[in-house]
C-alpha cells in the first residue's frame, strides 16, 4: 500500500540483501521511521516492543530473523537458540510459531553453508504467501462492496464502518478487514471508511486512518460510542472487521467492541462482515462465548492514553483518578448469528458450521 | 456526597454570605479546586467554560448569579443586563432559561432594596428542590436494586454499569442515573460499579469514577467497547444512565453509546434503566431517532485526549493523525424497546406512553 504515494509493504529485505526493514508501528500515526533489522536481536525486540504488530506479520519478522542469525552463523547451535528467542517474544501468536516451523523445515538437513541462501527464499515465500492471501481476501470482499453499491444505485460514497486495525499494517500487505477496502479502492469504488477509534489502545485511531490516509483513501474517524447513531442514522452501508479467532460454527472473538457494533448493525439491517484468513480458524472451538478465555491486558492501556502533545514529543497522559481500579479486557466474541457473512481467501459463506465447511471441505474428514 | 470524608454539595454559599463557592469540574478529576463565585462575571465564566455543567447545576448556578448581582446593583437594567449575559452562556440548557426565568418571577414587582434578599432566598429553594428531586429519584431507584440483588439471593456485590456522568456533579446534589447507587450504598447495599470511560469527553473516567471513589463506592472504570463484553459473561446485573431529553413515548436521548449499551443489555437479558427528573421529558416529541436533532461538536473532542502528563500537570495529547477528518456526535437516542423501566421522582414506569401518564396524569388532559 501507498506512503506518501510511495508503495511499500510492511516488513522488506535491504537493497542490498543485509538487512531487513520494517515500519516503526510505535511511533505512528505521527511519524513514519523506518527501522532496519540487522541481526536476531533486533528482530527480537521490534518483534517485543511491538515495533511490527499484527500475527501475519511477526510471523514473517521471525522467519527473517533467522535468515539474519543464518548470515551470520548458520550452524544447528546457533539457528536453534535464535529460534527459541524469537518464539518467546509473545506468547499468544499462532503465526509466530508456525512460520519458525516452516523456516525449520526448509533448512533441516541443508549443509550449514546453503543455509542462509535457503532461508532468504523461504522468508520471502512466506512474505509473498501472505501478500497473496490478504489480496485474495481482498477480491473476494470487494465483490460485497461493489453488490453494496449496486443496492444504492451505484450513488457514493459507500460508507464502511471498520474497528481496530486489520489493515496492512498487521500483515505484509492488504491487510484482512482493509483488503476489500483497498481493491475496491483501486477499481475506482466511490468508498468511505467510519474509522472507530478503538479504545484503549487505540489503533482505528492511530494505524487504521493512518494507513487509510497515505494510501488516499476517504475516511472519517469516530469514537467507539458514534458507530450506532450513524448506523441509526443510515450513514453505514456495511461493517467489516477482522477476526482473531473464529469458532467452527463461525463465532468471532476479535477486539473488544466489536461485538456491540455487530448488534447495532443487527439492529439496523447493516450487514455485518468478517474478514479472515484460514489460519484464524479454530475448528476444534464451537462457542465462542463458552470456550474462548479473554486476555486481560494491563490496566495502564486503559488509565493512560498515548499521544502527541503541544510541542509534537509523544506523551502518555493519565485520564482515569488516582485509586479508581481499571479492568482492560483485549476480546469480545461476537456470535455467529450476529454475523452477515464471513470472508476468506477462498470466497464469501455463511457464519456457520456448513458455511465454513463449504470453503474448507477437507475440514469434513478432519472432523 | 462526600469528598474526603466530608459532605459536599456541588455549589454553595459562602460562610459570610457574599459569595458562591463551587467545584471547578475542569480540574476534575486530578485536582479538587474549589472556586468563589463573587460577581455574575465569574458565573458566566464558570457556565461558559465548564467549571460547571450538566443542566440542573448550569440552572442553579445561574440563578445564583443574578443573587450576585442583586447584591451589587439591584436595579431592573443591572438585573435584565445579568439575566441576558447568563442566558447566553450555554446554547441549549433548558434548565438554564427555566431558572432565570423564576428568579425573575421572584424579583418581579419588589423594590430594588429587597431584592437581593428574595434573590438569595429563591435560588436557595431552587438548589434544595434540585437536590430533592434527585433524591426522590435515588429513592425509587434504589428499590431496582434492592430487588435486583435480591435476585441474585442477596449475595453481593451487585454489578452496575453507568454510562456517562449523570452524578451528583451534574446537579445540586445525588446526580440522576447515580442517585440510586448513593441511596443504596448508603442503605449497606454491596454494590460495584462498571464505569464506562466515555470517549470522547471522558466524563466517565473523570467525574464518575472520582465521584464514586470519593464517597466511597466501590467500582471499576473500563473501555466503552467493554460493556458488551462483561455483559455478555454475567457481570453485570443491571445498567442505569441518565437521559438529556425523553421523548413522551419513552425514547431516550442520552451521551453517545448509551444506544450500543442498551443494546447489549437487550441481547442478554440485562435490565436497562433510564433515571430522569420530569424536566427532561420532551411532551411534544414521540418518536426520538425522527424528532431529535443530535449536536455534532468540535472534532478536537475526539481527535485530542486531555489527561495529565507525567509530572503531574494538565496536557492534551493528539491521537489522530493530521489530516484524517473526524466527526462527533455528541448524543444517540436509545428507543423505549430497549429501555426496561424509566425511573422518575414520582416512581418507576415502562418506557411508554402510558407508562409516562400514569406518573404523570397531568399530561392527559395537556395531551
Amino acid at each position: 500500500m501507498r506512503v506518501g504515494g510511495v508503495p511499500y509493504r510492511s516488513i522488506w529485505v535491504d537493497e542490498d540483501g543485509q538487512g531487513v526493514q520494517i515500519v516503526d508501528q510505535t511511533k505512528l500515526p505521527h511519524a513514519f521511521e523506518r527501522v532496519t533489522l540487522r541481526c536476531v536481536d533486533d528482530a527480537v525486540h521490534a518483534i517485543a516492543s511491538m515495533q511490527v504488530r499484527g500475527a501475519p506479520l511477526i510471523g514473517v519478522t521471525a522467519a527473517y530473523g533467522l535468515c539474519l542469525q543464518a548470515a551470520r552463523d548458520p550452524s544447528d547451535a546457533a539457528l536453534e537458540a535464535a529460534r527459541a528467542r524469537l518464539h518467546a517474544t509473545r506468547p499468544t501468536a499462532v503465526n509466530l510459531a508456525w512460520a519458525l516451523d516452516a523456516m525449520r523445515g526448509a533448512l533441516r538437513g541443508l549443509p550449514p553453508e546453503e543455509r542462509a541462501a535457503a532461508a532468504w527464499k523461504r522468508a520471502a515465500a512466506l512474505a509473498d504467501e501472505d501478500a497473496e492471501l490478504c489480496r485474495a481476501i481482498g477480491e473476494q470482499g470487494a465483490r460485497l462492496l461493489e453488490r453494496a453499491l449496486a443496492r444504492r444505485g451505484g450513488e457514493g460514497p459507500l460508507n464502511v464502518l471498520t474497528h481496530c486495525n486489520a489493515g496492512w499494517l498487521a500483515t505484509v500487505d492488504w491487510g484482512t478487514a482493509l483488503a476489500p477496502v483497498y481493491v475496491a479502492h483501486e477499481r475506482g469504488l466511490p468508498l468511505h471508511v467510519w474509522v472507530d477509534e478503538t479504545r484503549p489502545r487505540n489503533q482505528g485511531a492511530s494505524l487504521t486512518a493512518w494507513e487509510l490516509r497515505e494510501h488516499g483513501v476517504p475516511h472519517t474517524v469516530v469514537a467507539d460510542n458514534a458507530g450506532g447513531h450513524l448506523m441509526q442514522r443510515g450513514r453505514v452501508d456495511l461493517c467489516i472487521t477482522g477476526s482473531d479467532r473464529t469458532t467452527a460454527r463461525g463465532d468471532v472473538c476479535n477486539k473488544i467492541g466489536t461485538y456491540l457494533k455487530a448488534l447495532a448493525a443487527h439492529d439496523n439491517g447493516v450487514p455485518f462482515y468478517v474478514a479472515l484468513p484460514y489460519s484464524t480458524i479454530d475448528w476444534a472451538a464451537r462457542d465462542g462465548v463458552a470456550e474462548i478465555p479473554i486476555e486481560e491486558r494491563p490496566g495502564r492501556e486503559v488509565s493512560h492514553v498515548e499521544g502527541r502533545g503541544p510541542g509534537g514529543e509523544p506523551v502518555s497522559v493519565r485520564v482515569v483518578p488516582d485509586g479508581s481500579p481499571v479492568a482492560n479486557p483485549a476480546f469480545d466474541v461476537t456470535p455467529a448469528r450476529l454475523v452477515t457473512a464471513l470472508v476468506t481467501e477462498r470466497g464469501v459463506c455463511p457464519a456457520t458450521s456448513e458455511g465454513l465447511l463449504g470453503l474448507y471441505p477437507e475440514r469434513r474428514s478432519a472432523g
